[in-house]
C-alpha cells in the first residue's frame, strides 16, 4: 500500500534526479578533467602541461581535445616558446559558460547527497522484506 | 620560457585534475541517477518509483539495475504490495560507501572550480599569442 501511494506521488518528482544537465561532452572523465585543467588555469595549458596534470596518454588526450575542439569548448593556438614551437589549449567563452552550468549540475548532484530527505519517498517497507 | 617553466613544474602536480576517484561504474549518468535516488530514499524505491525518478526508459534502467547489482552496489528484493508483486531496491552497504566516496571526489572538482587559483601553472603567455 505504502508503495503504491508513493507511486502515485512520484509524478510530482518526475526526472528529479535525471541531472540532464551534466552534458556527455564534459561528462566524460579525461575530458572533464581536461575541462577542469583549463577552468583552474585562465592563461592556457600546454599538451604536456594537460597530459601530465590529467594523467592521460597522448593518444587519448589529443582525441579527447578533438573532441572538445569540435564541440567549440575550447581553442588550440600555435605559438612559440623560446625557439620552439608550442600549442597551448585554451576554454572558449562558450567552454567556460558550459562548463560553469554542467559544474552547477554536479552541484545539485552534492546537494541532493547531502540532505537525503529533500525528495523523499515514504518508508519503503514491502510486506515479506527484511528491515 | 614561461611555458618550459610551466612543463618542469608540472611534475609537482602529476594527475592533479585525473579525478580517479570518479569511478566508472557510477559516473555514467543514467546510473549516477539511480545511485543518487536510492542514496536520497534509504527504505529502498521501486522499479516504476525509479524510472519516473531518473526518466528513464523501462529497457535502459533494467539494463543499468543489472550493472550496478553484478557490482554489488545495490541489491534488488521480491516482496509484495497489497496482493501485487512488488520489486524494491536498495543500496547495499558498499554501494552507500562507495557512492559517498564518489561524491567526495565530485566534491574536488567543484573546489577546483570555485578556486580557479588552487593549482596555478603561470600565466600561460605564447609569443605570438593574441592576449
Amino acid at each position: 500500500m505504502a508503495l503504491e501511494k508513493r507511486d502515485n506521488h512520484s509524478g510530482d518528482k518526475h526526472g528529479a534526479f535525471a541531472y540532464e544537465g551534466l552534458d556527455r561532452i564534459i561528462h566524460e572523465r579525461a575530458r572533464l578533467a581536461i575541462l577542469s585543467s583549463l577552468a583552474s588555469n585562465e592563461g592556457g595549458l600546454t599538451f604536456n602541461d594537460l597530459k601530465d596534470l590529467c594523467a592521460l596518454t597522448d593518444g587519448n588526450l589529443s582525441r579527447q581535445l578533438q573532441v572538445l575542439k569540435e564541440a567549440n569548448l575550447l581553442e588550440i593556438e600555435k605559438g612559440t616558446s623560446g625557439n620552439r614551437p608550442q600549442t597551448i589549449c585554451r576554454l572558449t567563452r562558450a567552454g567556460r559558460k558550459r562548463f560553469l552550468e554542467y559544474i552547477a549540475e554536479l552541484e545539485r548532484v552534492i546537494s541532493n547527497a547531502a540532505h537525503p530527505s529533500a525528495i523523499p519517498f515514504g518508508e519503503g517497507k514491502v510486506k515479506g522484506a527484511s528491515a
